[in-house]
């Protein structure tokens, strides 16, 4: 078959002026130094390319007319929300246009429904100040919520530390507008809760991450104010006992945070904060209940109790919110701290929670083996870890060995039944495992759905496929 | 075009025989006494057609061969789980072979990871109970719970009494192993908590009326089991301050259920079970709370103080679950009970929960412009209603009253930005209004990817589209 001439630089950049004079000044925009700042998102991929342009649209009118000229005329479009993305969701690729949702940030919060409607923009922790000032709460809460978006949260089924009772951003979608490749303009669901009509469009554009559409606003689920929670700390000898603790509290009772730290984690945290962590513990849990009322403290009571019996070193509870944060700001503070001893490779493997001893031993043996740190944090209660692999993007043969460590710790989860990504996204950087957990057979299903949906394959290309 | 020949009944027999021949003996049968008897399902629609044999299967590789026959040979097939169906999602078409999934029953409980993996035709009340063995629960409770299956609630999205805090059917689906129109068979998730690896096929499937596959083994997620609730009754003169109360509790608290019965409803209950259940009111609720120990006695005060605010007639606290049973039983006796007044359509509207009262006071207005009985139920806490049209059958003129009243209700929940169905599923009877909800864009994309897997349209055809 014959090739259609490539397209020269000179028809590109009338291609792209084009789609400039189709929108209001400024949403196109070529600047190179600005176009440098698009490239990359929070994975910082070496290997990611540089756009042809950026347009910042505000309203689904304009993602419309964007993609519609997107598919006309074969351009690759990246969707970016706030650039987290840490397996490379929006990283982008050579010549393509990325599509940034960071002007639309609008935010409705309808108290008496009990829903919120966002723009895409919209950072999740203004979705949660806009919620507070009703006395109303948007659970999900990925470590990043202070500087990622909704849009990028739908795309990739976000989760964070309160998933373990609450539940992960799909349980919170209850409608949105999404853009399709050929620039219909589609809405899905609505502020129900209940809602079982025809298929579940909906849910399948939730964690798709930007291949199928684009989302240009979300109405989403907001519940009352979380209770005050009582907070438990228990640290361990081994590892093994801090999982066996985890499958007895979840056995019995719904802690809302359940969260492990391993003895590198700790010792990262303590050299930052320096707030008396246990540096010879092997393993730290950080539990916390939100139990209305005294029913917190009774639980934590309970969960102290089951940690005792399993063995923890030491425990220590908390009815006071203001001393419990304290932890959860240290459990919070492990990138960061982590990050001080090198660049990061950030892993997202999830397994059957009994499991989690497994893949936190074989995690180790990989470090071990490739003679790299990896520091271990984890959603314990949902089974889903971040071994975080430290390497000097400066020493080659280091890089290549960390890369080495992040590939065999997919394989790993694979071989425990479990999952390369928990809450991150397959991006580009875990697209090459996806077929080896998913299987060849849900690989076709999901390309015939890309195909039915995206047929020029403009939308995202590169990621998850 | 030439339309290829209509194949006679002797090639039809052939066809058939040759399916039979294919799997072993006794899971194909064309006993014209056993196949009335899988022509209807609760919907008990007039217009069912006849199948030509029903296929009962027990693996996998069975549906696989089944499937693969109807789509080379072009065979409609109607997936049936209980036959539980309101809707009429597997009622049978003339011709069809139904599939049913009834010895497909296996369930296996693993305390630890805290998963059921069970066959599509195990009932809910069987997962309950084997749940409950191990101390665990899984919550979904549809009213129907004794006698349908958990294919049919994956099939449906099936709801219940508990999602008002506990969420409907797809939060509970881990995996599922799915058999495609053509054969293929397909492993979609897996005991895993977190898992967005690749797109949400897993969440497309769920809600999907056996029009994109047939459910052959289900992953499902259990909790610990459910606190001992405290319950809260309380009585109404008028239907608004009822749905106040539920505004007012809901921007509040979490209740682990939180029903509505009209007058009607409550005279029919009384009328059966006799338990001094106030005449005169114009709404009930039955309200529970299980926050854990004391909790729960002291969220039912805060319910008590709320519902006493906003102007309920009575209300009656009790921490004795037993007695709090009773008015659960008396609510799940609502279908029966109004049952005992004729026929009945059931309706499965839902809106937007401040619009229960124009919901509930356009719903009478119905009735009495088209001279036929309605008693409303609800799961008001997601604002799921299920008005009761009364009629005889034998009284044609009655018939086609109830009929345009079924119909009208969704034309108002429609107008009332809701649903024409929370829990039931489209199926046969509904899908007339399905476009209407949706809209044009997202029945068209749907169509397409209902092409994209089952080309031939050999999966339940006529329901949902």
């Amino acid at each position: 078959m014959a090739s259609s001439p490539v397209p020269g630089e000179h028809d590109m950049d009338l291609l792209f002026a084009g789609l400039a004079a189709q929108l209001p000044p400024g949403v196109v925009i070529d600047d190179p130094d600005i176009l440098e700042s698009y490239r990359r998102d929070r994975a910082d991929d070496p290997k990611a390319g540089t756009p042809r342009a950026v347009a910042r649209p505000t309203s689904a009118e304009e993602v419309s007319r964007i993609l519609r000229w997107a598919s006309a005329n074969a351009v690759a479009v990246v969707p970016r929300g706030a650039g987290s993305s840490l397996s490379g969701g929006s990283t982008a690729v050579d010549g393509c246009l990325v599509l940034s949702t960071e002007r639309m940030r609008a935010v409705a919060v309808d108290p008496v429904t009990r829903v919120a409607v966002v723009g895409p923009g919209l950072l999740n922790a203004e979705l949660k100040a806009a919620a507070a000032e009703h006395g109303l709460w948007y659970p999900p809460d990925p470590s990043s919520y202070e500087f990622c978006s909704i849009g990028g949260n739908i795309a990739t089924n976000a989760g964070g530390l309160c998933c373990v009772k609450y539940g992960v951003t799909t349980d919170y979608v209850l409608g949105l507008e999404v853009v399709l490749a050929d620039g219909e303009v589609l809405r899905l669901g609505g502020p129900r809760i209940k809602d079982t009509a025809g298929l579940s469009l909906l849910k399948l554009f939730v964690g798709s991450e930007g291949t199928l559409g684009v989302f240009t606003e979300a109405t989403l689920r907001l519940l009352p104010a979380q209770p005050k929670p009582s907070t438990l700390i228990a640290t361990f000898g081994e590892v093994r006992k801090a999982s066996e603790a985890v499958l007895a509290i979840c056995g019995k009772l719904r802690p809302a945070m359940l969260e492990f730290m391993d003895r590198a984690t700790i010792n990262a945290v303590e050299d930052m904060l320096r707030m008396g962590l246990d540096r010879q513990a092997e393993a730290m849990l950080v539990i916390q209940s939100d139990a209305p009322g005294e029913a917190a403290g009774s639980e934590v009571e309970l969960i102290a109790e089951i940690v005792g019996a399993v063995g923890a070193a030491e425990v220590f509870v908390t009815t006071d919110p203001h001393e419990g944060e304290a932890f959860v700001v240290a459990r919070r503070a492990a990138i960061p701290a982590v990050e001080r001893l090198g660049h990061l490779l950030l892993e997202d493997v999830g397994v059957p929670i009994p499991k989690l001893p497994d893949l936190i031993d074989g995690v180790r043996a990989i470090g071990a083996a490739n003679e790299v740190t990896i520091a271990v944090i984890a959603h314990a209660g949902d089974g889903n870890t971040h071994p975080l692999i430290v390497h000097d993007p400066e020493d080659e043969d280091e890089t290549r060995r960390a890369e080495r460590a992040f590939g065999e710790i997919m394989d790993l989860a694979i071989r425990l039944d479990g999952t390369i990504t928990g809450e991150h996204g397959v991006g580009r950087l875990k697209k090459g495992w996806l077929p080896d957990q998913i299987g060849p057979a849900a690989m076709a299903l999901s390309r015939r759905i890309k195909t039915a949906l995206d047929p020029e394959g403009v939308l995202n290309p590169g990621a998850i496929f």
